[in-house]
């Protein structure tokens, strides 16, 4: 419990007084945004808003997890490193993306070749390792089973430990790949990616205490109801530094925001989320607590699939944000209003799995 | 827990459907809201805009509570009746104050007096009632005892009951005017007050339901740290109704607001936040979870004070909102910056109540 609170005020206070710092450290090295040329004319006016502020998201949150890690005594855990490892790295590939754009002076940053490439290297090489590492009670990172609201019996290892590597690795990269592409997605106005990823790691902040309150390794009396993560505190201490990094982020991210997360922030909460998913065996609740990316991310597959079929749009501007825009609500008021959603979705998230447990 | 749901749900969606109807109604009838003359020259803009959404918040926490009361299949308890006539009474109140103003063409309503008196009759009233009405468990609504995290050894019946009631009348009344009049003077922003409620009412309702977890009464086997609140499960009911309402009417309060709370729905909130706290023994936690409301109404206090004494302000203007307006900050920036705060200082009540029961 002090380990959360550790890692979430760090992290917290990093961010808070670490992105003034590395918006003027920006402004003084002209490193502004260039807004994409296709958007709504009304964004033209961002150009020059400082990016890459997820760089402050990802060190506030190490700064946590080491704030934690010291309060703890000991090492982090398998969990936590693998984590820590899809977050940097996706965010790595991110700011190379970000990087690039302001360099070559251009929105289009690198090559979707080279970014697949580095996305899929992270990807296989996170998922390869989470099913390695048992811990003395031989309980895995992750598991071949897909997960609900706990794993399933869908066994991706049912033809054997090579087969369920392959499909584990690939129902996987499908995932970090979704994740991080919604958040990207969703991260076209003034503090809503922020927003709605705060409001799902504080769920998540609170699923872990849960799993870690009712785990099968660590109850004296495990009920029937318990858990399998591994390492569910770990998830908590996890999910607590994002949620400090995003608080502070938001502070300054929100409308009118002073820096943008980038490519940088966006990979790097999609990978964290992915991580988190996976880890704590909640892979397709986190598609619920985490609806509101869904749902612009469909709304964008929805709108690209209808043009090349009819030629016809479905929206007026894809993802959904940019479509409301164009109808005429305010950014403020679409902002405010997705992050509500986000609220529902984690509300009903939370309660789906609370109520399994109760029945279970 | 299904009766919370049905609580929560059931208010949010007559306030999310039932506000836009409402101000309908309210534009149809011309009644708009008269800006207060000495505010920002900003805020003249506003003139217009329908208020009294308090109408909509209470309607709506109350239909949340019936249905609660249909799924339980059994009559509210003291509790529940107790922080419902609070509410109302207060809001009442409030809306007699808001119709005055809109009848009258002015931006003053009720004479102080008559709003005085209208308060101070239903705060005396509800603290007379509140410290009787025993349970089967003899428990009473709410206790003499001075209440933090739960009641102290402060009793103020330590000369009797009859002292003890005039001066728990006193200490009732001192919370409800103090909570009323600090949601009040945060209503001064778009979506600011709406907001700062529903994170003050979304941690009672963890409190409520933690208290029904941990009921010296309910629990086969009370633990030294159980709770002697007399209906916890109500004050999570009644939180969720009011989270629900506030959750509906924020689509239309926040920025650029459709409609006004009011006094109808500040008082309202106000009252009930007294309520909730007074009946789940956690009056002076509430001011730590409460903590932005506090700091608005303390900085106009400060305000007031100071000039008195010394003929010189210490805020460009008062309440707090309206000095950082003053300094160049965008209404936005302020209403979500004090939105975080607000979650910040639910953070820390929630972690001290927490961290009080894991010690006992």
């Amino acid at each position: 419990m002090i380990a959360i609170l550790a890692a979430a005020t760090t992290a917290l206070v990093v961010s808070l007084f670490g992105t003034p710092l590395f918006i003027r450290w920006l402004v003084r090295r002209q490193y502004g945004q260039f807004v994409r040329q296709d958007g709504p004319t009304a964004h033209f006016v961002k150009r020059g808003t400082p990016t890459m502020g997820g760089v402050v998201i990802i060190l506030a949150a190490l700064a946590g997890l080491v704030a934690a890690t010291i309060q703890r005594g000991r090492m982090p855990s398998a969990t936590t490193w693998l984590a820590v490892y899809l977050m940097t790295g996706l965010g790595a590939i991110g700011f190379l993306d970000d990087f690039t754009k302001i360099r070559k002076q251009r929105s289009l940053g690198l090559t979707p070749i080279a970014k697949i490439v580095g996305q899929v290297f992270v990807g296989v090489s996170f998922a390869v390792l989470a099913v390695h590492f048992p811990n003395a009670n031989s309980r895995y990172p992750a598991s071949f089973r897909i997960s609900f609201l706990r794993d399933t019996n869908l066994n991706l290892a049912h033809w054997g430990f090579a087969i369920g590597l392959i499909l584990f690795v690939i129902w996987a990269n499908f995932l970090i790949t979704a994740w991080s592409n919604a958040v990207n997605l969703t991260d076209g106005l003034d503090g809503l990616a922020t927003g709605v990823s705060l409001v799902v790691f504080i769920v998540y902040l609170l699923v872990g205490m849960w799993q870690s309150n009712q785990s099968c390794q660590f109850m004296s009396a495990a009920g029937p109801g318990c858990y399998e993560t591994r390492d569910p505190q770990d998830i908590a201490i996890f999910a607590a530094a994002i949620v400090g990094a995003c608080f502070g982020f938001l502070w300054w991210n929100a409308s009118p925001a002073k820096i943008f997360m980038g490519d940088t922030g966006a990979l790097a909460l999609g990978g964290a989320l992915a991580a988190v998913s996976i880890l704590s065996r909640t892979e397709i609740l986190a598609a619920i607590m985490g609806g509101m990316f869904v749902v612009v991310m469909v709304s964008d597959v929805i709108q690209i699939v209808f043009f090349k079929a009819t030629g016809k749009r479905v929206f007026k501007m894809a993802p959904l944000h940019h479509h409301f825009e164009l109808s005429g609500w305010g950014e403020v008021t679409i902002v405010i209003r997705f992050w509500l959603i986000a609220g529902l979705f984690a509300a009903i998230g939370m309660g789906i799995f609370y109520a399994e447990w109760v029945v279970s």
